[in-house]
C-alpha cells in the first residue's frame, strides 16, 4: 500500500531525539538546512531522475549525463545557489561527470598553483564555465610515483613557447575525467626542460579543444578509455586517454606561483613557500573522508532499514518471522559499520578544522606541524576508503540475494566508490608514507623534539611501553580514557617493535621494503587510534537533544570495541590487553549491539537521506520493498517482450533439434 | 611488438617444472589433457569472443548468450563430445547462461529426486534439451528458510491434479537462472497441501511455456528480475520472476522418490532413505569449492602477471623502475591469494573423493558420518566463496587504476563472482549450521562416541586442550605437523570454549543465539583447519617433476603462516601459540615470500588458461600491456564520434552562456 510507512514501530522505537541528531550528523543547524532543501529540490525535479541509469548503454547513460550536469548548472543560476548551495546540488545529483574534476581539481589547482596574474586570467573563465577543464596527470605507464611521469614540456626560447609532447606511448595521459569527450582544456603535469636541462614535473594549463566546434586542436589525440566496473556507475564520466604532438602553448601558461621560468629560458624559485601545496591537499583529502562518511552512510542505511523489513526463520506457532536485523550475526555485521559512519563522519569534521588551521600557520610561516599533518591526512584517506569500499559491499551482502539487483542501489554505489582507494593516492602507498614519518618521529623522541598533532602520544612513550590495562569486568571498557590508552599503547609498541626491526638492518632503506608489510599494519594502527580518539573528543563537546549523546556514546563504544575485537591479534602481541580483558570487551560489544538495536532505523533516519538519494528499493524510507521490487523488474529492457528477441533463431531450432541447419 | 614475450625473463627464472604442475593443478594428465584441448578449442572459435560482453546493453547481451549457448550445444553435437568435454566446453564458454540452471540443477533434481519412472520420463528429454528446465525454488520473500516458501500445490483428487498457486506477492517465485526467458519447464518447490493439511515442501516439474510458441502458459505470469551486479556479468542470465494463477498439473509429476502421494490423496513416505539427498548436496558443493578456486587462480593469474608487468618508483640511474611484484606490500597482499588458489584446488579435489565416499556409504546404508559430512561442505562452500570474492577484488586493486577497466577483466570477473556467497545458501547461514554441528560434537565428547572425518580431531580433546607450540625459531614453522597441531588446537579451543559460554545459558537456543558471531568464528577456525590438514595431505603423496613438490610446500607454508598471522587473535588468545612465536610465522612468511618470488609468474602459467579465458588485456600471457591497453580503448561507443552526442544541445550551450534558451 502506498503511504503506509512499515517502518513505522522501528521508529517508535528510537529512544533519543532523531531530530537533533540530525543536526550532529549534518554538522550545523545551517548545514542542516542548506542539505535537507537542496536534496529535496533534487528528489523532486524530474529531471534529476537515476533509476533508469543501470539499464543505459554506455552513449545514452553518457549524453545523458551531459543534460543533467548542464541543466544543473541551469538551476544553480536560475535559483542564484551559493557556492554552498551549488556544491551540494552537484553533490545530490549524485552522477559523476567532467563538473567533478572541473570545481574539485581544475579551479583549485589554479588557485593553489597559479600566480595572481593567472588566477586574475583563468578563474573568471572558469568560474562561468565558459571554460572546462580537467586534471591530467596520470599516464598509461605511471600513477602513484608522480616523478616518473614523461610527458615533456620543453621550452623554446625563440618563440616563448612550451613544446608539449608525449614521446612514447607509456607517456599518453590516461585516466583523468573530463577529459574524454568534455574538457576544453586541461591541467596538464609534464616534465619541464628548458636548455637541455630537466627541471622535474610542473602543472601546464593546455587548451585540448576547440571553442568553436569542440575539435581537439590540431597535434591532439583525444578519446575515452572505455568502460569501468559496474552498470552505470563511473561510467557516466569520461575518463581519457591524451597524446600530444609537439604541441605549443605560450610561456604563460605553466602555473608559475612557486616556480617559473624566465623570458630566457631560467628557472626561478618564487619566494612562495612550497609547503603551499599542503593546503590544497588538506582540503582535497578533507573532501574524501567526508565522502566516506557518506558513502559507508548510504550503504548502512539501505542495510539497516532492509534488514529491519527482511524476515527469515524463527516463526513460531504461526507468528511473524524473525527480522534479520535481530540476529546477533548481523548485528555484529552491520553495527560496527553504523559506528564507522558515524565516527569518519567526526573525524572528517575535526580535518576540516584542521585545513583551516593549516591555512592559519602558512600564513604565519609556521611549516613544523607539516609533515604530521601529511601523515594524518594521508593515513585518514587511506583507512576511512578501505573501510567504506569494503563496507558498502558487506552491506550488500547484509541483504541477501536482492542486494545483487541493481534496485537495491548497492552494486552501483560499491562500484562508484570503490576507485577512492586508489586515486588521489593509492592507500598502501599512502600508509607506507604515513609509515616513514611514524619511523622518523619515533627515531627522534630521544632528541627531546616533542611530537606534535595526532603524533603527540608518542612523546608519552615510556608510560605507554609500560602501561597496562585494568579492565577488570565488561562495563569498565566504557571507560573512554580505558579504550583511548589501549590504542595509544597498541599504536606506539607497532611502531617501537618496527623501529627496532629496522634497526637491525644495515641499510635502513633495505629494511624499510622488507618489513613493509608490517609497517603497514603500525600506520593503520596509528590511524584507527585518530579516529578514535577524535570521537571520544566529539564527545566530550556539549551535545544538545534527548539521549543524542548517550547514543553516541554507544556508537563510539561499538566502533572502538568492534575494531580492538577485529585486531585483538595486535593488542594481544604487545600485550596491552589480556585474553581476558579482549574476552570482556567482546562481552560489551554484544551488550551494546542489544542497546544500539531499537535505535538502529532512527540512526540511519538522522542521515536525512532522500529515496531518490538512496537510490536503492531495499532502502525506502517507508519500507515498501516487495511491490516496489517487484513492480520495478519489469521495467528492463529484457520485458519489453514476452518472447525474447533471438527465440526464433536460437532458442526455437535447439528445442526442436533443427541446429544443423540453424545460422549461428 | 606482437609475439614478443614481455615476461620471457621471468619464466626463466622458474625453478621447477611448469609442465608436471599443470599437472598437479589440472588433477589428473587426463583432465589436463582434456581441458587444455577444449579450451584451446574455445579460444581459438570467434564465436565464443567475449571481449565486447561489457558495451553490450542489456538485450543485445542477452541474444548474444542465447546464440552462444546454443551454438555451443551444436558444436558439442557436431564433435560429438562426452559429457566431460561438453561441461568442459560450457565452462571455457564462460558466460552465464540458462544451460547452467539446466545441466547444473534441474538434471541433477530429476535424478535425486525422481522416481525412475519419472527419470524415465523427463531425463531423455532434458539430454537432448528437447526441454529447458531451471530450478525454481527462491521467492520474494523467502530465501534462506526454504521451509517458509509460500507457493502452494494442493491436490485435488476429483482430477487427480495440483494446482500451483501463488497465493501472495511476496509468494512470486524469484530469482530462478534461466526462468526470465528462456526454461519450458521450471523445478517448482511448493507447500503441499492434500485434504486441509500440509506436508512440508516438495519439487514438482511445472511445464512453463508452450513448446510450440515459447508463450507462457495459461495462469503462468513470468518475466526477467532486472539488471544485477556488473557489466556483462551475470546480466548474460535471465533471472526470472514467476507466478502461477491455480496452475494445473498431472499427480506423477511431482517428485516422488522420497514420498509420494497416492491417487488417494495420501502422503506415503517411500522406503528410499531421506539421506539421498546429501549425494546431490555434496556433489553440488564440490562444484562451487572447484568454481572457487577457478576463480580465484584467474583473478591471481591476472594480478600477479601485471604486478611483473607494472613498474613503479625505484628507478636507479635512469635504470628500470621496481617491479610492483617486487615490494614486500603487494606480495603480502598477493601471494597468500596465490596459495589459497592452490590452497581450494586441492580441498576441491578431496571433495571430490568424498563425494564418492559418500555415495558408496549411502549404498551401504551407512548414515552416520552424513552430518559431519554436511558440516564440512557447507562450511567450505562458505569459506572458500567468501576468501574468493574477498581475493577477486584484492587483485583488482594491486593492479591499481588499471584494474578498474573493464578490459582487466577483474571487475567482471569480480560480478559475475559474487553471488557464490549468497546462492546455495548464503555463507553465515552455513558457518552456523556448520557451528550447531560442532557444539553438538563437542558436547557428546563424554559420551563415548568418537567424532568423525574432519571433526575426528576433536576426538584428542585433552591433549589439544594441553597442547603447547614448541617452535623455537622461524625454520620450526616449515614442519607441517607442528602447523596442523596449532591450527587444531586453535579450532578446538575456541569450539570449546563456545560450547563452555553457551552452557552458562538456561536456554540453549538463546544462548546459541546470543553468541552466534562467536560460533560463525569458531566455525571458520574448522573449516581453516580442514584447508590447512588437505594441503598437508596432499603433499604426503607422490608429486613427480622437478622441485614440483618443494613449491607447493612453500605455498601450503604461505597459505598457513598468513592465516595463522591474519588471525593471530585466534591464537593467542586460546594459548596455542605465544607472541614471540607468531612473530617467529611472521618473520618465515616473509622468507616464503622471497622464495615464491621467482617462480610466481610460471605457478600461474600452471593453470594453463588462455588469453580468451582470462579475458584481461593486464593478464596477457605475453605481457604486452600498454599497446593493446591503448588500442581497446578505441573500440568504445563513445568514440565512435570525435564530438561527442549531446555537445550542440548541451554543452556548447554551456560554453557559450546560452543556457537560458536551451531545452534540457
Ligand atoms: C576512477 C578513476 C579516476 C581517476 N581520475 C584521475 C584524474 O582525474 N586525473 C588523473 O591524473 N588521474 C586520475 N586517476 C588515476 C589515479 O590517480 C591513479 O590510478 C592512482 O594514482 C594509482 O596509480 P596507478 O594506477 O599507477 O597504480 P600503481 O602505482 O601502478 O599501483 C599498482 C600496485 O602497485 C603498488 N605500488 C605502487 N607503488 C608502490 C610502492 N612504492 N610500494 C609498494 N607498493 C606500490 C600499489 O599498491 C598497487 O597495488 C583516476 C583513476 C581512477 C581509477
Ligand atoms: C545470482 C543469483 C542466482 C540465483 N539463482 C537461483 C536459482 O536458480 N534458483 C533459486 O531458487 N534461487 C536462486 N537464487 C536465490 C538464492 O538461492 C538466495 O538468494 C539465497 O538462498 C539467499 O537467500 P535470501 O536472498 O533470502 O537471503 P536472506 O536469507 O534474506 O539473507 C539476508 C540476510 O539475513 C541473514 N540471515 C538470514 N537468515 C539468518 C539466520 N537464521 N541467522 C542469521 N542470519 C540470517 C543473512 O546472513 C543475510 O545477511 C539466486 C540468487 C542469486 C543472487
Amino acid at each position: 500500500m502506498e503511504g503506509v510507512d512499515y517502518l513505522a514501530a522501528e521508529r517508535k522505537k528510537a529512544e533519543f531525539d532523531v531530530e537533533e541528531m540530525k543536526i550532529v550528523w549534518a554538522g550545523s543547524r545551517h548545514a542542516f538546512e542548506v542539505s535537507d532543501r537542496i536534496s529535496k529540490l533534487v528528489a523532486n525535479d524530474p529531471a534529476f531522475r537515476k533509476d533508469e541509469r543501470t539499464m543505459l548503454p554506455r552513449k545514452e547513460l553518457f549524453k545523458n549525463t551531459l543534460r543533467k550536469a548542464t541543466y544543473a548548472w541551469k538551476r544553480i543560476n536560475e535559483l542564484r545557489l551559493s557556492e554552498e548551495e551549488a556544491s551540494k546540488l552537484r553533490f545530490y545529483v549524485d552522477e559523476p561527470s567532467f563538473t567533478d574534476l572541473h570545481w574539485g581539481m581544475f579551479v583549485p589547482a589554479i588557485k593553489g598553483q597559479g600566480t595572481d596574474e593567472q588566477q586574475r586570467k583563468w578563474l573568471p573563465l572558469a568560474y562561468k564555465m565558459q571554460i572546462i577543464g580537467c586534471y591530467a596527470q596520470t599516464e598509461l605507464g605511471h600513477g602513484s610515483n608522480v616523478q616518473g611521469l614523461e610527458t615533456t614540456a620543453t621550452f623554446d626560447p625563440q618563440t616563448d613557447e612550451f613544446v608539449i609532447h608525449s614521446p612514447t606511448l607509456t607517456s599518453s595521459k590516461w585516466w583523468p575525467g573530463g577529459l574524454g569527450k568534455v574538457s576544453t582544456h586541461g591541467l596538464v603535469y609534464a616534465r619541464l626542460i628548458t636548455d637541455g636541462q630537466e627541471h622535474g614535473i610542473h602543472g601546464f594549463i593546455v587548451q585540448l579543444r576547440s571553442l568553436e566546434d569542440h575539435k581537439p586542436l590540431p597535434g591532439i589525440t583525444i578519446g575515452d578509455i572505455g568502460m569501468k566496473f559496474g552498470n552505470g556507475a563511473y561510467n557516466t564520466m569520461d575518463n581519457g586517454v591524451l597524446r600530444f604532438d609537439h604541441v605549443r602553448i605560450p610561456r604563460d601558461q605553466m602555473l608559475m606561483r612557486v616556480s617559473r621560468v624566465t623570458r630566457e629560458g631560467k628557472v626561478v624559485e618564487s619566494d612562495v613557500p612550497r609547503q603551499l601545496v599542503y593546503g590544497t591537499m588538506v582540503f582535497v583529502r578533507q573532501t574524501i573522508v567526508q565522502d566516506a562518511s557518506c558513502a559507508l552512510s548510504r550503504a548502512v542505511c539501505i542495510a539497516t532499514r532492509y534488514s529491519a523489513v527482511r524476515r527469515q526463520f524463527g516463526s513460531q506457532n504461526g507468528g511473524p518471522e524473525t527480522q534479520v536485523i535481530d540476529y546477533k550475526t548481523q548485528q555484529s555485521r552491520l553495527f560496527p559499520l553504523l559506528a564507522s559512519a558515524y565516527a569518519f563522519r567526526f573525524v572528517g569534521e575535526w580535518l576540516n578544522w584542521l585545513y583551516m588551521d593549516v591555512m592559519r600557520r602558512l600564513q604565519a610561516n609556521e611549516f613544523s606541524t607539516l609533515p604530521e599533518v601529511h601523515a594524518c591526512t594521508a593515513g585518514l584517506k587511506s583507512l576511512t576508503t578501505s573501510v567504506t569500499a569494503d563496507g558498502i559491499e558487506e552491506c550488500r551482502k547484509l541483504c541477501g540475494g536482492h542486494g545483487y539487483l541493481c534496485t537495491s542501489g548497492l552494486p552501483e554505489l560499491f562500484a562508484v566508490y570503490v576507485p577512492a582507494c586508489t586515486y588521489e593516492g593509492d592507500n598502501i602507498v599512502l600508509q607506507l608514507q604515513v609509515a616513514r614519518i611514524l619511523m622518523k618521529t619515533v627515531s627522534q623522541l630521544s632528541s627531546g623534539k616533542p611530537p606534535v598533532g595526532t603524533m603527540a602520544y608518542l612523546g608519552r612513550i615510556e608510560p605507554l611501553m609500560q602501561y597496562r590495562c585494568n579492565v577488570q569486568k565488561a562495563k569498565d571498557w566504557m571507560n573512554p580514557n580505558v579504550v583511548l590508552e589501549a590504542f595509544e599503547a597498541r599504536a606506539a609498541r607497532m611502531s617501537v617493535s618496527c623501529a627496532q626491526k629496522l634497526s637491525k638492518f644495515s641499510n635502513p632503506e633495505e629494511g624499510f621494503a622488507e618489513l613493509s608489510a608490517d609497517l603497514v599494519e603500525a600506520s593503520v594502527a596509528h590511524c584507527q587510534l585518530i579516529v578514535v580518539s577524535k570521537f571520544i573528543e566529539k564527545l566530550q563537546q556539549d551535545i544538545p537533544g534527548k539521549r543524542v549523546k548517550q547514543q553516541l556514546e554507544v556508537l563510539c563504544g561499538i566502533y572502538s570495541l568492534a575494531l580492538l575485537h577485529k585486531h585483538q591479534g595486535d593488542f594481544l602481541a604487545t600485550s596491552c590487553v589480556t585474553s581476558k580483558q579482549a574476552s570482556l570487551a567482546n562481552d560489551q560489544l554484544r551488550e551494546l549491539y542489544t542497546q544500539v538495536r531499537p535505535n538502529a532505523i532512527a540512526l540511519v533516519d538522522a542521515f536525512n537521506y532522500t529515496d531518490h538519494f538512496l537510490g536503492s528499493i531495499l532502502g525506502r524510507y517507508d519500507g515498501n520493498v516487495y511491490p516496489k521490487l517487484y513492480e520495478a523488474a519489469w521495467k528492463d529492457p529484457l520485458n519489453e517482450s514476452v518472447v525474447p528477441d533471438g527465440y526464433h533463431q536460437y532458442i526455437r531450432p535447439l528445442l526442436k533439434q533443427q541446429l544443423r541447419a540453424a545460422k549461428l
